[in-house]
């Protein structure tokens, strides 16, 4: 039996209850509580392409914890609540909303092929966009009054993850300004607490980021994977070097 | 050399200025007025798919001008000035806005398959979707920061598009019922007049929405042209009559 201790708690890591197509999401002892583990696997094409890399849960763990970290700092709430080994975390249980929220600051990526627009143009004002999170449908791009229409979600929390999502990407952008590289976009998710609050979820991590070293152009995310262009963790464990440098 | 007089000027068809998939756009010799021809073309999966089909471009032209005109006593202002003959009008010129507005009552189409919901089913509130008018894009579809970020309308159109579309489906919706159809969706198209207004263009015709019998189900528009299930111009000239009957 894994356990750890957290907050004068013993933490027992119990059944799986999800399997991801980069994370195991275990239940625990406490309802409200769960068991993350960052697996090596990269996907693509929503899961057609599969391939294990070593070290990338090490790193998007690493990534990901720093991040949320410095969120909390910065009054984001979030699910976060502490590691427990280089690539498992406890977070805390959510409802996860089922919109997968996009936020552009330049063109990248399908946005490009989609309006035919410049690689790297920069988006004024900034481009968020909403994806209805179904597998089996291949998570497509929705809109509010479709969102309202087919219930999944209500307008007080398409106004909340609108907001929220603008103030991770002012902090987020900020922070890796610092650090010479530019937040092209990211996918986030929130979900509902049990008081019905809701909150910032899932991972921060160069898995679901496009980061670009401002001098070289260089990508250090996973289109070096999509793209088949050589060694992610290179370009991880850069943006984590960075990160931990400026920390 | 063809000519009408309206209002008291003698407006001539002079060039070719647009030839479109279901209309041809003639100048005149008044920079403020079009001439538009209802063609008998068909068009389906953005003109991949184009067949002739005798009469329906008198029907179209017919039901549009019953419909602008019932939108022009309702104060819905737009750009249909007159009738020239069974398939001709003149229209305000307008700069079209690059954005169709898709209204949907019930779910059908694409948003069927989409979304994987029931077809037919009440979609409450009612669904608005944009989509950037580009035939190399495919008409892809575009939400409100898209937009705006893309410069392709400002806040205020997005705003005025909106409100527009919405009265818009009230009346037709009120005018349709009243003759046992369902106004299931339907696609407007907006322009700029030279003094800067946003008013309603382009048709209102079976072409561009999908109207279903009450009570037989049966479908009174483009889809069985796009299903290829049978004669179109039987459900035009059904909704014509009716229109006329209840005029
Ligand atoms: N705090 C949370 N509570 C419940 N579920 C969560 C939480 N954070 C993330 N999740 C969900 O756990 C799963 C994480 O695994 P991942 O491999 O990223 O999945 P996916 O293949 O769906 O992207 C996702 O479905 C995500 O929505
Ligand atoms: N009042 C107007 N002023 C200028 N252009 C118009 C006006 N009304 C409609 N149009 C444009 O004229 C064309 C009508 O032809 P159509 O065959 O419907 O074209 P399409 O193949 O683009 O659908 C469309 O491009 C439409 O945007
Ligand atoms: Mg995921
Ligand atoms: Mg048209």
């Amino acid at each position: 039996m894994v356990s750890i201790d957290y907050q004068g708690q013993t933490i027992e890591k119990q059944a799986l209850r999800y399997q991801g197509k980069a994370k195991q999401v275990f239940q625990t002892n406490d309802p409200d509580i769960l068991w993350v583990h960052y697996m090596d696997q990269a996907t693509a094409l929503n899961g057609k392409v599969k391939e294990m890399i070593t070290g990338k849960g090490e790193l998007n763990s690493a990534i990901s914890h720093l991040l949320f970290d410095y969120l909390t700092q910065n009054g984001i709430e979030n699910h976060y609540l502490t590691a427990v080994s280089k690539t498992d975390e406890l977070v805390t249980t959510l409802d996860i909303l089922p919109i997968e929220v996009v936020t552009r600051n330049y063109a990248s990526g399908h946005f490009v092929s989609k309006f035919d627009v410049t690689p790297m143009q920069q988006l004024t004002p900034t481009v968020q966009e909403f994806y209805y999170k179904s597998d089996a449908l291949d998570d497509p791009f929705i809109n509010d009054s479709q969102i309202l229409a087919l219930g999944y979600a209500n307008a007080v929390e398409l106004a909340q993850l609108r907001q929220k999502s603008q103030d991770v990407n002012q902090l987020l952008r900020a922070r890796f300004e610092k650090i010479g590289i530019h937040l092209v976009d990211f996918k986030l998710e929130f979900g509902r607490t049990r008081a019905g609050k809701v909150i910032l979820a899932d991972e921060l991590s160069p898995d679901n980021m496009r980061l670009v070293d401002m001098r070289t152009g260089a990508s250090l995310d996973k289109d070096v994977f999509r793209q088949h262009s050589g060694d992610v963790t290179i370009g991880y464990q850069d943006v984590l070097t960075r990160l931990q440098q400026e920390d």
